[in-house]
């Protein structure tokens, strides 16, 4: 039975695929904060009936001592190549609540966007992976390749446990590639394929400066004060411009190679437009175009900051601590523990010397991921695009992080292809994110097209055209 | 009848007077926060209660558009000096309520202090205050001077309707001069005489860097993030030894007299004790003692500063807002208008011209105040602390601001004493603030000496004291 049935099938189904993809953004999975550990058990349940009902084996949680990975798969392929199929289910909080238009719990579509917390990143994303299995399981039988969907439970907290889930479930997740719904797509129009993401390093800095929290009249010009420590700590992490400005961090970078300044190049990219979208300006490093700072250069922002009386009205305080979350995104020859140890030493050295710092860094640092131009699988995305488009797809990098890469290339030698259909500009980790509907039909026709272009290679075949990609991209 | 009787009287009635103040502290009286309203109202019907069941005349709420100050009087010693007395029902808030032994409004006593918030400022000196008034009344029927007790609900927000109620109940407000039951006293050892406190402009400031939150990974290296442009401008308010640096800000200042140097140096004050008390370290502008610092040169403080997220775990956005909001206490030769506007200015140059910048000063600027060390109140105040201690008291000047002082020099021509029980280490402002049992008593002892010490003077001897002690001070 051709694709284009399947296809077919799971566009005629596309009013009940949306019913359960509200189904499941109705779950608040947020997994940073234990207050909606029940959202999140939910959500487990929710994807483990799901895989066993579509005839998935092995249906599983895979714990790693923190949320659990959801798991199931399909063998029915033998001599196929086995690709995991990776999604999460988890999202980020939904603060703050009072500027959604719509709760984020309650999908509501509007204008044909789905707005709710985790639309984009990455249930809608994940539901037509998903979808596509269930269809090909439906409809013909059986897969064109062998499947395992491994749906991760920790990725807006950057995976904390991911590390010791694939370690102890090694032997189930042995496969030839990766293909993730999560990794948006770069522009609307321009078919990409995305070949690279930057790692990611978060910490979270404290200071004290008193026992407690003094009266500014009674002590104003006698002690120091948390706030304004910690505020001559975050203004030294950057020049005028917006370049980190920690000693060591840029300068042990290698140049970006030129053919991938020329690839970042052809990928049109509106500056002014990309900045103006969201009201902003444009603001950092200098000799380096925008689309190179936002995925070939380190970027280090602070998510958060506090300190001191926050509430209504004043207070006359001289606040005795401060607070600052921090994450800094890597790029390929930055090693995570390198940049911690320059960033550390950095902050201690600002810090005077009777100020009290504390750095709490989770230790889940992600390194950059590159995905060689000749893998089968960019092949295989580039043939489906170029089909389903009439376009070449640009090669591009993206200027977030998917751990996931780092993590099963490290360990399992596993190449994850990104082919997720959210789009730039739907508000993720931002209230009233979205997703387009009109991307949830594209996604439900290219997904099963690429299963189908990588099952006519052998596994075989698979892996030696991967070795050599491998070998020429080094 | 002598007044030790009208002290015996009192100190004989400690416990009845412990339990009265524990009825007031049980009020939560926070008037920045709209959500206590209940208790402001609640404490204004208490003081009504009180100063009718007193026996005082024209008992009412002065109205002034924000919380109402409470008013009674008692006009039966005609010739003599007629002094308002003043103190304040109103309290800071209660936060950050996990660090209290015991809830701030639930009055405990432990080791001869009385834990509550606005034990020590300053519901524990203005029930000295009112106590004194009542039994003046009950055991001698009469006060040695007339009195009108002014009890403002506004202190801790730095008293935004004051003016209005000044002027609009200027003829029931005329008095000779003012005693108030705020202003600490400077040491728990040394007898002291507050004749001056140093003035307050506040600020909110809001910065705005793009119309949302954006996604650190997508936009991180593209954008200004209003965390770090936060960051900058509060770096910019003081160089690296904490003086300020706020082009003229300090510059426009005279230098400090020879004389108040010397008088501010007479004033035993242990800087290592200070600082180490509240497990701080010194820190301030150079050329000046830390007491200079603390009470005769300009202080600038955040109070508070936030922007993005702040709660459990990471969240990886680029925060488009921040906040902060800031206190300046001024000193004598500092208008109010002018360092707004110099603080203003300066904050509109440092900040970034793409970033938008929103300043929210309520208006309710304090100056400085000085009270002349020659004026009636102040050579009354001198004999009662002589008498109760041996000692020659110490003149001293505050850090801290009594808005009340200026407002009533200006409007009124009325000068104050402050009078208060207070001690520096009773953590106002903080969690577990308290007051001391002990300081109860003294207060007990020495505020009825001190109205009839006055009472000795005529009205007209007491102005014309006045008026030749302000001439010598200028």
């Amino acid at each position: 039975m051709h694709v284009d049935s399947i296809v077919h099938y799971l566009l005629g189904r596309r009013d009940e695929i949306l019913d359960n993809l509200c189904d499941f953004l109705r779950i608040p999975s947020v997994s940073t904060d234990p207050a909606y550990l029940g959202g999140m058990r939910d959500a487990q349940t929710f994807l483990v009936n799901w895989l066993k009902r579509m005839g998935l084996s092995d249906v599983q949680l895979l714990d790693g001592g923190g949320h659990p990975a959801v798991y199931g798969a399909w063998n029915g392929a033998p001599g196929k190549p086995t690709l995991l199929i990776y999604g999460h289910y988890d999202v980020q909080p939904p603060d703050p609540l009072e500027t959604w238009v719509t709760p984020p719990f309650e999908p509501t579509v509007r204008n044909g966007r789905l707005y709710a917390r985790g639309a984009s990143d990455v249930k809608g994303s994940t539901v037509i992976a998903l979808e596509t299995v269930d269809a090909f399981l439906k409809v013909r039988g059986a897969c064109p390749v062998n499947v395992k969907v491994f749906l991760e439970g920790e990725e807006e907290t950057n995976s904390p446990s991911l590390r010791a889930i694939v370690e102890r479930y090694g032997d189930l997740l042995q496969a030839d590639g990766m293909i993730s719904a999560d990794g948006a797509r770069a522009h609307p129009e321009i078919s990409t394929i995305n070949v690279g993401s930057r790692g990611i390093v978060e910490f979270e800095i404290s200071i004290r400066t008193a026992d407690k929290d003094v009266h500014s009249g009674r002590y104003g010009g006698a002690v120091r004060n948390a706030a304004h420590e910690m505020a001559r700590i975050i203004a030294s992490l950057h020049d005028e411009d917006g370049a980190i400005a920690i000693p060591g961090l840029l300068t042990a970078l290698s140049p970006v190679p030129a053919n991938v300044r020329a690839e970042t190049a052809k990928f049109l990219f509106d500056e002014v437009a990309f900045v103006k979208s969201v009201g902003a300006h444009a603001h950092g490093e200098h000799g380096f175009s925008m689309r190179e700072r936002l995925t070939l250069r380190p970027a280090l922002d602070v998510n958060g900051m506090w300190g001191g009386y926050t509430g209504v009205g004043y207070k006359t305080v001289i606040p005795c601590t401060a607070h600052a979350k921090l994450s800094l995104r890597i790029v390929p020859g930055q090693d995570p523990d390198q940049v911690s140890a320059a960033l550390k030493a950095h902050l201690r050295t600002v810090c005077p010397p009777d100020v009290e710092l504390s750095i709490d860094n989770p230790e889940t640092g992600s390194r950059a991921f590159n995905l060689p131009t000749g893998h089968p699988l960019v092949v295989a995305a580039k043939k489906v695009l170029h089909e389903a488009t009439g376009q070449e797809a640009v090669l591009v990098r993206l200027g977030a992080t998917i751990p996931i890469t780092a993590i099963f290339q490290e360990l399992l030698g596993v190449q994850t292809l990104t082919f997720g259909f959210a789009l730039p500009d739907e508000d993720i980790h931002a209230p009233n994110e979205f997703f387009r509907l009109a991307s949830l039909a594209e996604g439900l026709s290219a997904w099963p097209k690429l299963l189908e272009q990588v099952g006519e290679l052998s596994a075989d075949e698979f892996r030696s055209m991967a070795t050599v990609a491998t070998i020429q991209q080094v």
